[in-house]
């Protein structure tokens, strides 16, 4: 299976690199551009072949290592 | 309108943080995990309402600003 994950800073916590991003849209000339934020997209081929053992093994994961809890959500979409 | 993009590395190029959270998960103790591959998501709020202009904007942020065509590929989807 495959788990697409997805960490992105909870709203509400400042996020230095998409301001970045807006500020240099801004000058690049979108002058439509509102706020930016960006997150991590994190693909991960598993053995595993049972979606709901996947799944449990991705939040796991998201847990321990991928995503700091305190400051950053996470989403996990799992795929055959 | 807002523009979810989605700015990955082509298949074929190396992902040396993919390659490191890969072996972290392992030595973490997942033995399922294969290969991994890190991108970017970046969500751009824009005054635009119009869909078909927002997407042929976010096109042009891409190939100007957030991607590096030569070794990244990217996905648009515009939300309302």
């Amino acid at each position: 299976m495959k788990a697409k994950i997805l960490v992105a800073l909870k709203s509400g916590v400042l996020d230095p690199q998409g301001k970045a991003i807006q500020h240099a849209l801004l000058g690049l000339g979108f002058p439509g551009v509102g706020e930016v934020r960006v997150g991590k997209a994190i693909d991960i081929a598993l053995s595993e072949t049972d979606p709901a053992k996947a799944r449990a093994q991705a939040e796991e994961m998201c847990r321990k290592l991928l995503a700091n809890t305190v400051i950053e959500s996470y989403r996990i979409e799992i795929e055959p």
